[in-house]
């Protein structure tokens, strides 16, 4: 068995055909506002990425550079700003408490990222829509969002609504704020029992009543990885023992975020698919959010 | 046997001759915004408390009016301000969906009544202390804390910490996102088991390893206030047939937050304590905040 190779580019190339679609169904231009700090070339790289995307699909695109010192006022005022219907900001800014702080300025109504406070309390409590009348959808993270809807591409789950992913047995490497702790909740929100790995130790989310819940779990990194269908990486580290093909269940559905490799090249031989990247879907799901809250924002009018 | 009655104002005092020390000890004026719409008779009476309040133990207090339309700005502007320590906006200032938004835009370093989404993620998730020497300390929201420590001045609990209420039975006749969640939630976190009643079921907030978890319960209001050895109520409307003598165990401790009737006469018969208000102990918790947040402030620079 060889497993098939998932292009993310593929799966975004069909989405930005819905969101171009939808954006050329707009009465106005919708307008995302970048807010980049000088000086650190990977985000420059996200932001032409980004502007990208948006001429793809429609959106206008306004980049804007910002200080450690003068982004929270830019962060305020774009949020005052009429003209501006989402706020992307690329981090790191300033220091790591500072842009934690910078993160709860940006107006949830604008946050495309889905990383204010507010979104992240929508996302563990399951809240799905702000309102009654279900016109109002919650915005979820972009990346653990990009990466759901890869492992939906490449096969995952398939039970019905509202919980497509019952009885899927996942394994997170990663289980940091931004990514891999949201990804976790979400995984277990559609049904999957997840273990999460990090340097603070194991543990386990889970379906429950209203969406899920976890605890500190006792259960080796062999064992979570012989029974996962689901196995999603992203470690940081040079010192992660790579993913051997021999460690995972047939069939599995790998996928890494890592910038760093972290499965060995035979998982190819026990994997059903491999999706070795994320990249294309973050961006085009940060332009999704876009119109969602571009839709928010009108049916508040 | 005949209740005690347990007066706010007492309670309030002991904590606000400690804030006066405090005060005294700092090095700058510590100052306080209010922002107040106009034509709200009961938040022109908690303004003029906290003002009381403010003089009481010596930090600047500011009032300024605002309107529905002004309110996000002025409220942006105040986050800019650092002359301002602490905002308290005194809701409703406009729609619900409208006051919901403002709340997240106040800046959580200066969010005094504790209820930005940052602040509500870390009670949800027991993160006592924002940073990992233990010298910032959480902000929790006023009611549910002047509720907390009035429960402690009854004397509920007594057990040692982390958990001074483990073993502690507790009812919580309301469930509002203000008040009657955040105190379910810390009652849990002290330890207790907590049953929560509101018009959309009953949930039961137990401790567990991090803190505690919640979820549906199939308890009656007879079976819960029969064994609650603390019963909180805070239900606004006169068709919640009060809470009688004969429901509840005997020596209890008894508060209403409601500024209506919640309890019948005879619950003084059975009960240990009652506590018939809170509102001197929400303004002193208030400026207790002002405080925490003005030592962050100091700590983050």
């Amino acid at each position: 068995m060889s497993a098939r190779l998932l292009d993310p580019a593929a799966v975004a190339a069909s989405f930005r055909a819905e969101l171009r679609a939808e954006v050329s169904a707009r009465p106005e231009p919708v307008t995302l506002l970048g807010l980049l700090p000088a000086g650190h070339p990977p985000s420059e790289t996200y932001a032409a990425y980004t502007r990208t995307g948006c001429e793809d699909v429609g959106i206008r695109f306004e980049l804007r550079t910002v200080t450690p010192d003068d982004a929270e006022n830019v962060v305020r005022r774009a949020g005052e700003d009429r003209g501006v219907h989402g706020i992307l900001v690329y981090y790191p800014v300033g220091a790591r408490d500072a842009d934690r702080w910078l993160r709860e300025l940006v107006d949830p109504r604008k946050d495309v990222e889905g990383l204010h406070s507010f979104w992240a309390r929508c996302l563990y409590e399951n809240r799905r829509f702000l309102d009654d009348g279900h016109r109002k959808k919650a915005i979820l993270p972009c990346t653990p969002l990009a990466i759901v809807k890869l492992l939906e591409a490449a096969g995952a789950g398939g039970a019905r609504s509202p919980r497509p992913l019952q009885g899927v047995k996942a394994c997170v490497f990663n289980r940091s704020e931004i990514v891999g702790l949201p990804l976790a909740a979400m995984l277990a929100n559609d049904g999957a029992e997840v273990v999460s790995f990090d340097l603070d130790g194991e543990r386990l989310f889970e379906p429950d009543e209203d969406g899920h819940r976890s605890h500190p779990v006792g259960v080796s990194r062999a064992e979570a990885l012989a029974r996962a269908d689901v196995v999603v990486t992203g470690v940081p580290s040079r010192d992660f023992p790579l993913v051997q093909g021999s460690e995972i269940k047939e069939g599995a559905i790998c996928l890494s975020f890592s910038t760093l490799r972290n499965f060995a090249d035979d998982v190819v031989e026990r994997a059903s698919v491999l999706v070795p990247r994320v990249g294309p879907m973050t961006v085009t799901m940060a332009l999704r959010n876009t119109l969602r809250l571009h839709d928010q924002q009108r049916a508040g009018r």
